[in-house]
């Protein structure tokens, strides 16, 4: 179960609020790169655990908890950079006049071009569980297999594209109080990268953890395809040589090679549509 | 661009039908473990790599255009396990009386209660591109962020989970063909999972890859909080000890330790709503 | 604007009620080939409807306005057929008793794994806008693109499918008043095929209407590659003749032709990621 | 920010674990009626709560911190369903031998016919943030409208269908410990239903906080229409009497009464298409 | 069944048509607070509708066949707004030289960087089911529970939302037409408002309706817990007080208390992973 | 199975990058009238084709196949119409200094506020696959009803709105190498619009093939119902004459007639809610 402080985890400034930013933070809540995503995916990861020790478990809750913290502060972000953001489709801005001359380079007309319209009329200056164009957040992107090494590589894949995502924001603005909150997050993310790969390394490495999943006998696999590069040129010529065509395997169990692909089944053919299929009569023998 | 071969990759072939296994299968076709995803994650990765050179574009149109064939085999595999479904809801089963005998163990009132009703109603007894539930896949799944190593984890993850799939959907089956052409796709799958590692590697690995992206400056990230674990439990009792909580870290340059979450931020207060913003009047100084 | 009479357009009979075909009957409410669909769809074309007349927006408005009757017949057709569903996951059925002897074929224990759990979890045994999987129906799906001739050419589509579909749940079932229901939806989904495609043909038909949009001047496409078969077997090999390899085209503009698919571009260059753009070191020049 | 604790806020025993069951219980995790959505919902309004106090806010993170423990509970129960579930189509279930004598009147190829296929295939048996159908839960779902009286109307709604689901499901099983969960979840909704409103009161009651948004004057709304119920029957016919077709309203500022619905526009001409709008030419003037 | 007018129930009109104003008008037509929603919500609620009475029915068809020419008024204004919309991504506007001198405060250019773009791309300039951001509607939002009571509630969710959404359309406009329209429209979420309270209210209001299901008996909850206020607060610090603190509850049932959460349950475990079930071998016992 | 060639069909060029216009060209990658959409299509309806034949499981591949290739066209003129957009939301453009000049009559704040946001923070500046406002592609559009017919009919008006959507798209820009792309893919979309009427032509035309399916004997059908306009004018007032309201059918196989539309069914009752159903205890007798 779980408990709240009412204060921020890492302190949230904005100088000059842009209602455009704003939008850009948006893809940090509820983009597929964001903060739901991995608060939730460490979550059900952890809530589903399985094994024979709770050590998983108990890694994963501290760091979804974590996130839960990342996502608040994220979306007080939001707020604050929608203060002065316009209400109008006309130039001259909200009834009160607040807006106008605050924003990074732009006029209001143009915020209203720019931003979200959900941020003034679905939750009157705040954020929500959205991307950056105002796609909500879909629940499909929480990956937990049940496999815990596919859990960590998934894991990893969060928090690269989250980190690429961070560092983005953080180069699109000047905002000092924005860039100091990106900052922390970096950090965190850094961290996240290398936490999901230290379990990897603990589960044995490329060579105990690969492939996966290792449970899975490699001597019933198709052996003369598991490590070989298919090429599908259609005229035939070499993929360009990479450390994927030779040499020893990652997981050192095998050696790399390039196969020309060609077919090895036959044209499937399906036969006639049954009378009561709703088919043309044509499909019908 | 591309062209086409009306043979199948490998054979695929279905001794006993069963409309149930054929659901599963769609898992493989439109789940987020399966091949359309892969494929067009693969396809616009190759599309929008940037670089000094044409190398990633090229593997990863050889390994996309290959996924192409793999949507096919199961397709085709689903179209034949469809074979001998029920049509209707009462037992006795299709008009022309081809069911009955032939399900793995189950009846044909038990197939209909078992199977994905558009296999009857929106297809015609063919595959379409959702999962096993009947939810269509959908396209935010494709992974493709312009940032090369985040990429290769992003397909490390979906491989890994691939190869999950497939082997759950190996073991959910005595069928000798399905069985075949899963041992196919399993050794594929091993092959992908050593494709994407093997270009980390050749990116430099974990210490030269790592943090992702590895073009941001770690200067610029707060350095105090990029490295430690953040432990979360209310009581403050510390986290099991894993390989992330102490030692160097995996990309060499840190060391693991545990920080006890506090918060670092104050209670936001966003003031009150502005007079336009349709809030309730309590709401507005 | 809209009237209603609380009377159903057809009756609407279920003799012995069946949760599974309940199931079934929702392809036809919320499916991408049923009848929110096209009511939404004809409505939104109406409402859109550009040009010199008011004669097509004062078509569609009938029709969309008899879709809507036909939405609310087989809602009541899916409450009517939940009146005995089980509410329990155990054999003994609801607590009501009424479960156990007039499902077709079935058992309790099997209606609560055949049917949507969401009919009796979310709408207490009635109908609600989602398909046959419980997947709800998206708004994507309604196309009302501003040209005509398009239009009415979507406008079959949805008829042809949603008329295969009728014809689905008329094979899947014995009840009488379910087949009578449906039998008066077939005749009405024959009506609309031939409507659509009599605006098309009051509109100059193949040749007058094609291709559409009709108002773009053919000198400025491709006239090189307007009316030619691309046929991409890698290994060259010719497609089957059929009505479009050869012979005057379908408008009448033309004559149908093979060519064999080959590059006519080059390989695309992206060039280097930009500095600030979170790649990778090695993306940058 | 937030903390944990790995122990569950109330115990989760299951006696006889059914994947049917965990199917329906994740409708109470996934479903719009569900754990996830209150959870997010309460965070959201809290994290844009606007107004001359920080009351509010404080009051919504109290709940909303409550509910993520709710979702772990749920996520627990269904792991727990799912113990001894089959993972092979055929009737002999699981590898392991662990399947066949202990779902609730059911056999194993019962029970794959009736369970989440994903349950077997994409989580190893444990929960995933979908319904009943296995549709994943969407964002848009998340209400939080930037008005306090309308957030509070919209919780209410939420632990209504919240409550009605948990008591679906506590009447679907014969499980004691199941109904022991659910019976402390139904107790929560309850004083969560009682809670909202108060919030209600304590705005005003609907004297003080309707309409909503309060903040818009009266006087700018078209006063002939605001408090009569527009009658819609095509014969004109009365429609039957309630509290709100006649006597003071609500909010004791208006009278109810009936006004037979008649147009007051005119049918609306848009005119002819543009000429580079991609129309057919007879749209064009 | 349904009839239809071809006039519209009240006028619309547009003196100075904004594309960016068209596409605040989508939310109201596709977004969660807007027409669709309410319009097919009542529809399906009466559809659905189970009890000793036909009251409900009748009066819900009412409302929701009104709710059909509201989405055809808002239609209508959208395709009025798109009148001179531009259709290059130049500043020069569309071929025909309609645009340029008529928008709000901006550019031809301004308004192409703000308007939506299927609004060119894929209407035609008309409106579509979709929301501000162009997000498509999804039926998810149609509350229909079998509950009176939790429906009715939903309703006045819904109703408060979309009057708030309607007060931010009018204020973000200054044209005389829209703003007649909208003023109708806000008039007609009061009545909506009042008559789902109105229904409240004959079922008992709160003291009889509720806890909603009012037919579980509150006995079988879990009496300790449902009227107090859990608080999350780590550091155990009190919430703030208000009516939901202490004082009688809502319904005159209980006394609102305040609880501090702790952990009633234990830490789960679930054991090691099956052999066939694709987990890492390290899961599995 | 499939093979690629690293060249591309056709040459793409662009003159001006615009950002703008890389936004709208996602409509043709992603949008449901765009080449994702029709690729799949063609390929579910190839790899799902019974019948007696294999020719239109050819025919559909080779247009399948092509259409790989146009989706590759679209994703690179993406990417390259991005090459000057602005990374940051200040006016001064990205770091590189390479922004600022080049765009359409536009400034950089201004490509800001119109450009894709995930253009910058999700792909690195490339293509994905979404719609021009950002929405994932969903593959719900896929059609394949298994009916050749009713599936050719799809095709053409996918190919309809496409050509549509191209037009439009071509209207849009001056760009040059834009227009040679474009005039290109208008073209083969004439050539699809007539290729998969050939086939219905094939398949005997409006008289053989009509109503879809043609295998359904049209003695089943209410054949008082079938070829009749049902009008719904409230007042009523007769429909306007058209092809649709009299002389011969279409399918020459009946005679168009106007029928004032009046309910043939009863008032639903649905009756009262069953006791365990989770209603209001004034729902249930």
């Amino acid at each position: 179960m779980f408990y709240h402080d009412k204060k921020l985890q890492y302190p949230v400034k904005v100088s000059t609020p842009d209602p455009v930013f704003a939008r850009m933070l948006q893809q940090a809540i509820g983009g597929v790169e964001g903060e739901i995503r991995v608060c939730m995916q460490y979550m059900f990861q952890a809530w589903g655990a399985r094994g024979p020790t709770t050590k998983y478990r108990d890694m994963l809750l501290h760091t979804a908890t974590e996130e839960i913290g990342h996502i608040e502060m994220l979306a007080t972000a939001v707020a604050m950079n929608l203060e002065t953001a316009p209400t109008k489709v006309q130039e001259a801005g909200a009834a009160d006049g607040i807006v106008g001359t605050v924003m990074g380079g732009g006029s209001a007309r143009g915020a209203i071009e720019g931003m979200l319209h959900r941020h003034i009329l679905s939750t009157g200056m705040a954020a929500f569980p959205a991307n950056a164009e105002g796609v909500p957040f879909d629940m499909s992107h929480i990956y937990a297999s049940g496999n815990l090494a596919a859990d960590m590589y998934c894991n990893v894949a969060a928090e690269a594209t989250g980190r690429v995502l961070a560092v983005r924001l953080f180069n699109a603005t000047d905002d000092t109080g924005m860039k100091d909150m990106l900052h922390f997050m970096i950090a965190r993310d850094t961290m996240h990268q290398q936490q999901w790969l230290a379990v990897v390394e603990e589960l044995g490495g490329a060579q105990g953890a690969l492939p996966i999943p290792n449970s899975f006998p490699q001597s019933e696999e198709h052996q003369k395809f598991n490590y070989n590069f298919f090429a599908t040129a259609a005229d035939g010529s070499a993929p360009q040589a990479g450390r994927w065509t030779q040499g020893p395997s990652i997981d050192g169990k095998g050696t790399f090679s390039v196969f020309q692909n060609v077919p090895m089944g036959e044209e499937p053919v399906l036969g006639p549509a049954r009378p009561d299929s709703g088919a043309q009569s044509e499909q019908i023998a």
